[in-house]
């Protein structure tokens, strides 16, 4: 569940820690009850086995468990780093198609492209005169990548949590699914929904964090690492469409360690917990089942089991996501409908805002 | 001519000195035709007679002289600093009567409002992401601003030069009337436009600055400072509907010194000498020619006489500015409709970039 980390790896944020802060002076007119989720995912391409483990599941869970659902495939926020325009748009495509193979039902949440409503850099402007700069600057994703970059980022990965904030404002979002790396930035979401709220009345919902049963995907070259699908090492990555032949080869070659028995100890065994750990989860079932049915299996017989449970759970997939892929029309549909309806919620909002700050 | 400074004053840019840059790698479609003029102006109410004189006259003038040309009420730039957001309502609506009072003529001219024209975000933050963070804090209105603010300005404030940019790119404008303290920043749309057109191919014009005849005005009381609308003193700025009796009070008080003679010499006699520059702006007569005129009297009763033209000047003005205020839904209508043409502009500008880029 989630969105647009700044990795350059599969961004997708994950909120798993709760943040909890004193209630303000200016409350949040809903606080509890979930009235609207919203999350968003930066169009990369095909998603991998962490995304969908990690995210896209916990979506498909989360949209039919609530009536308002919204997920934005983020393409403002992609270009804070450079792209390339035939491949984005292509990405943005591929990851309509992954994420419709994967369950996201049209009819069930709102599947948007963001640059398609115009409402979210409008409420981002204004947000964006309602933040201090080193509030900016000391957010630990920024300065991890402006140390990276030689403090040359650009000006858009400076600020683009605000036009996140603004992303989920602008539904009057009660609830966001958040990753822990993210901690920070719904903080910031927070802030500025009170700093809004105080100024001009209360408006916006203080957005809770969901605690969604994410699972975290490891390299399975490099159980230190998460999955990333810019990885360089390819074998360290299993993508939702790898074929058969690709992912037996992947687990076939997953670091383990010298132990051949199977056991589940990340701490210990961070390798084997990661394979444990995928096929708790293509299975379903508990982490310590799983290891019963491994009695007796050593670790390389036991990868190729879970290899074969991962093709099982993906084979659905990837033959829908093959099949979508061949209708971009379709794919194009979907995107401007669901745009189109993320605009009906969004526009009134940004009026009211309008309004309130005195544009109207 | 031209728009939105930083100065809390009347904020209004101005560009005066002209900005050459070598030829580019990719160049300008357009370069020396005048195709199309942009300003803006930062809704602060009503004008006071540096901002008629220094800027609104020559808006009068090109809008006679050039078939397509675009005058913004920036609010949004408004919101880099805190405001009232009732201020800022009759703020827009004070400005475009003060506008059309002076003589823009939306059959002319398109005058609107620039937060209903959501495309100005939408650039603004495409643009956003392809500028460096030093980029902007070595502007020197930032790195005033912030110093006076305790650099505790807002992320609007340093990035609102790229918003500038947005603004004027928008339109593909040609041409920008341009003041000396906003030189900085119409080099930045500048290279903008060059990174633009470098990335994705030719597409945006290399705005190029208009050397208009713009007085600089300034203040009655301290002739070192511009003439400036937040002034604490109250007798250095007259606003353009001041009342016949303020003018003279003021004219009256304007500091001069113990020569009684009235001579034309800026740097050794400023005070006198800004008052015979406003006698030459408002009568349109050349300065040794109201020196001339005034030959045999002191400056006591040659303050008078410019009072005198100054409130001839204003009268009709005022009187329009009275009538226009007083419909309220007129002004509305004008807005509404300048701001329906600019999107007209804009709106398949914005389609197209959004489509070089990736969006769509």
């Amino acid at each position: 569940m989630a969105l647009y980390s700044m990795r350059k790896a599969h961004r997708c944020w994950r909120f798993i820690r709760a943040l909890h802060k004193a209630p303000d002076a200016a409350p949040a007119p809903q606080k509890d009850a979930v009235k609207r989720i919203f999350s968003g995912i930066q169009p990369t391409g095909i998603p991998h086995l962490g995304n969908y483990l990690g995210a896209i599941e916990s979506w498909v869970r989360l949209q039919d468990k609530h009536d308002s659902v919204l997920y934005s495939i983020a393409d403002l926020h992609s270009v804070t780093v450079p792209q390339d325009p035939a491949v984005l748009r292509q990405s943005t495509l591929d990851m309509t198609a992954a994420l419709l193979a994967c369950g996201i039902n049209p009819e069930k949440s709102i599947l948007f492209q963001q640059s398609q409503v115009s409402e979210h850099t409008q409420l981002g402007w204004i947000l964006t005169c309602m933040v201090r700069l080193p509030r900016l600057q000391h957010l630990h994703q920024w300065k991890a990548k402006a140390a990276k970059q030689k403090h040359d980022g650009t000006v858009g990965l400076l600020t683009y949590p605000v036009l996140q904030a603004a992303d989920i404002l602008l539904y009057k979002s009660t609830h966001v699914p958040v990753g822990e790396d993210q901690a920070q930035h719904l903080e910031l979401v927070q802030d500025l929904a009170r700093g809004f709220n105080k100024k001009y009345g209360a408006f916006f919902p203080l957005p809770t964090p969901i605690l969604t049963s994410m699972k975290k995907v490891k390299s399975l070259r490099d159980p230190s690492a998460k999955m990333s699908k810019s990885d360089p090492d390819k074998l360290a990555t299993v993508r939702i469409t790898d074929s058969p032949e690709e992912i037996v080869q992947k687990f076939r070659k997953a670091v383990t360690d010298c132990t051949s028995e199977v056991t589940y100890d990340p701490a210990g065994r961070a390798g084997v917990a990661n394979v444990v750990a995928i096929h708790a989860a293509v299975t379903g079932l508990p982490v310590h089942e799983v290891v019963r049915r491994a009695a007796g299996l050593d670790t390389a017989r036991y990868k190729l089991l879970v290899a074969d449970a991962v093709i099982e759970k993906l084979a659905p997939i990837r033959s829908e996501i093959e099949k979508l892929t061949l209708d971009k029309d379709h794919l194009e549909k979907v995107l401007r409908a669901g745009s189109a309806k993320a605009r009906d919620i969004a526009y009134p909002v940004c009026q009211e805002v309008k309004k309130l700050v005195g544009f109207l």
